[in-house]
């Protein structure tokens, strides 16, 4: 069914324009087999998925599952059992340490101004120690980056620091506005630790300005313990009015209060389910998400998206009678959220093991309409990829760029392997992301369906053509 | 500003590739000030734009404008005012002999199998006759097409003709999947009028299967009075319920109860504003959407988004201080549902006034993020069209196919003119087209926003290259 014939090749288009990474003339064949598997993939996604009804159980039955928790443990069980009724040629689990970070009771947060209180809505960040049970008090220097905190220095002590440095709404493609400002969320307490802070509070990265706090991970890094500080998101919209407020009353106190715990690392697993490759069997080409996710929403975008797409990949395959040269492996990676143990213990035990990576997909980056891939691969491989636009434009895939493949399968990364990221538009995932508000009501259906017959149709392409 | 000069020529790219309309060799030509004034307007259509807000004020403020409604002349006031408060040139209404179709009140559906009766969510079609008051009861016969009908013929007499036809899930644009199926919506009472049938329900246009009935114009064309029947939508859950339902109890009986009524033709106007052409005052390039919705959302996405991107498209060219040479016109059509009165009027004036209409582009496909512009205009124009190509594809903007442009500026269509429309997103749609769920929370800022800046490029484009 996938074998290339001479006399299937249809068209050959000879391309020269400026393309990533290359100005060479770039060969574009399109095949009219590779085409009709294509649209045969799209059309069992459309109309016989399963992505949407998994997507609704993980979701709504599951809920949030951040690593450690009853409720990962849960997405696990679910996930094994999920593949292996799919009838895969194998399904395991693999051992996985993870952090074990509880949020604890509901954060509390306000500011009083002329006897004015302010509720705050807040959260703490991930892997923040909790303040004194009778929380904290103190005065607020605002900032909008690590640099302005640092050149600030001594001037810090004793004080909150408030992170304000807000999204570049200009950015058309949403995680570059993410990126400008998530060092301030992951870094603001490392980088004001050490000259004495009471405490750290980030404004939350989205562009909407709204009540909900946007949690995610932060890291004190190397600081001592004495230095380390609690450290919270607050609104984007408490964000504004404090900054409003502190312009006319610059020794305003605020106060918040959170009891978050890191407890010792908790066993936990990845979950592997494998189609074994009919010509190459020790050739692997991996196709995955993370199942983990933060606990104040369902976690249904990020990644409960890319977990039940990675799963439908392999699904379509056999829906379709499409029997792979290459074994390809589904993988829910654990723990991308707050340590990445999943990715790493994923990638080491495929070093210990000496098996052959050739190529890795990753959707992680919500479930909205298809807009294309990125890719992190060699000179020839890139090639290969461009030559398949003429396949995927048809079906909105037009974004086939090089850049970030994914988080988890990062660590796979070698000289031969290629990754992928799936590319889903961004204008909706920071409205959701870390938040309350990512819950299954966000998903559409056909949306979803289409993110999962984009990849099983890059895998396809990659099974067909990569050696 | 936008003058071409051959030093700001950067980079030609001779593009030697199957496009649409043409196999030509198309030369594609980027030049620097256009590749900045178009970074320029989007920049400040995601950091100054004001067409969110003010479809909130016309979604949620006003409401639901059907054509002949107290709502609709509230909207025609608003757009006047707010048009006259952005200082364009001119503003002005246009008049406009409306058709005066009322809903009247909430319709009643159900049917009974084995003493369980099943409720049934329904709305009459717009343009549809009313039962008898006591409502009308009948057999069923379910068909899937207007040829089906057709050729049932006499088997129809006496009763509810439902048609079943569901969207093709396959399309990947989904308006072709409505295409397939829009005429039972608009002919199936004109169709089996002639067989003397009860009634005719349709099963709503949308992908969604969900309790909500869309509505739409439906036709009776040139049937006689005493042919009509009164016409009705239900919900895609009723439609599958009934026909699983019909196939055990093939005669159950249907009741449904509408009071609908059709008033004489109504004064309505369109609302126009434009800014006049530095070079050319008498050439004009128009850009539109239509004010009128249906009555049972706040017709946000059908079509709020088009009128307030609209108008945003001569505010962005203000902002950024773009002084057109040819006029641009803003036009706020009225009728486009249920008559297109509005469009015929606006092209019967300028034909009248002979008016030099050289490009007209339309928004009435959602709010959503952009993906590309149909169009229909002579192969010089869809070659210059297919040269901007890499100034539009930074935005997402890579769908440039020759197609429907536009309901309301078709009647403008001359050999000499070129016609376009804006096609965002096409996904989600239908899940609120005509429907109660048509309504402002469904609308995303920014994609909204990147929509308007989509338009107003394009519009600039238009304005520098054509003559």
């Amino acid at each position: 069914m996938k074998r290339i014939s001479i006399s299937a090749i249809l068209l050959i288009f000879i391309i020269s324009c400026n393309q990533n990474k290359t100005n060479s003339t770039i060969e574009t064949t399109v095949n009219k087999t590779d085409s009709i598997t294509i649209k045969n993939i799209f059309n069992t996604a459309l109309t016989q998925g399963q992505s949407y009804q998994w997507l609704d159980y993980l979701s709504n039955e599951i809920g949030g599952r951040l690593s450690g928790s009853p409720e990962s443990l849960k997405a696990i069980s679910w996930g094994e059992e999920l593949m292996k009724s799919l009838a895969f040629d194998k399904v395991w689990l693999q051992d996985v340490m993870v952090p074990n970070w509880k949020r604890g009771e509901k954060e509390i947060a306000y500011f009083t101004v002329n006897n004015t209180k302010f509720n705050v809505p807040i959260c703490a960040l991930g892997g923040s120690i909790a303040t004194p049970k009778e929380g904290i008090t103190a005065e607020v220097i605002e900032v909008k980056s690590l640099e302005e905190a640092q050149q600030l220095g001594e001037k810090l002590r004793g004080k909150i620091v408030f992170f304000n440095g807000p999204f570049d709404d200009t950015h058309i493609q949403t995680f570059k506005a993410y990126s400008g400002c998530a060092g301030q969320r992951y870094s603001g307490a490392k980088v004001t630790g050490e000259f004495g802070v009471a405490g750290v509070i980030v404004r939350s990265l989205t562009h909407n300005i709204d009540d909900y706090p946007h949690t995610g991970a932060m890291s004190y890094d190397d600081l001592p313990e004495d230095k380390k500080v609690p450290t919270a998101a607050i609104s984007t919209k408490a964000a504004n009015l404090l900054s409003e407020k502190l312009k006319e009353n610059p020794s305003l106190k605020f106060y918040f209060k959170q009891s978050c715990v890191t407890l010792p690392d908790e066993p936990s697993y990845n979950v592997i389910g494998e189609i074994i490759g009919s010509e190459f069997p020790n050739k692997i080409i991996t196709v995955g998400g993370h199942l983990d996710s933060w606990d104040l929403g369902d976690g249904a975008h990020d990644d409960g998206a890319g977990i039940v797409q990675s799963i439908e990949v392999l699904r379509l395959f056999k829906l379709n009678g499409i029997k792979p040269k290459h074994t390809i492996r589904c993988v829910l990676f654990i723990n991308e959220e707050n340590g990445l143990r999943g990715g790493k213990k994923y990638a080491e035990e495929a070093k210990a093991k000496n098996e052959n990576h050739i190529a890795a997909l990753e959707s992680d980056s919500g479930g909205f309409t298809p807009r294309g891939f990125s890719f992190d691969a060699n000179n020839t491989n890139t090639n290969l990829l461009l030559s398949w636009k003429p396949l995927l434009a048809p079906y909105g895939l037009h974004d086939i760029e090089e850049g970030h493949a994914g988080s988890d399968i990062g660590p796979l990364k070698s000289e031969t392997i290629s990754l992928f990221g799936y590319k889903p538009d961004s204008q909706r995932y920071f409205d959701y992301h870390h938040a309350a508000t990512d819950t299954f009501d966000k998903i559409n259906k056909r949306e979803l369906e289409l993110g999962a017959a984009s990849m099983a149709s890059l895998v396809y392409l990659l099974d067909t053509y990569l050696n």
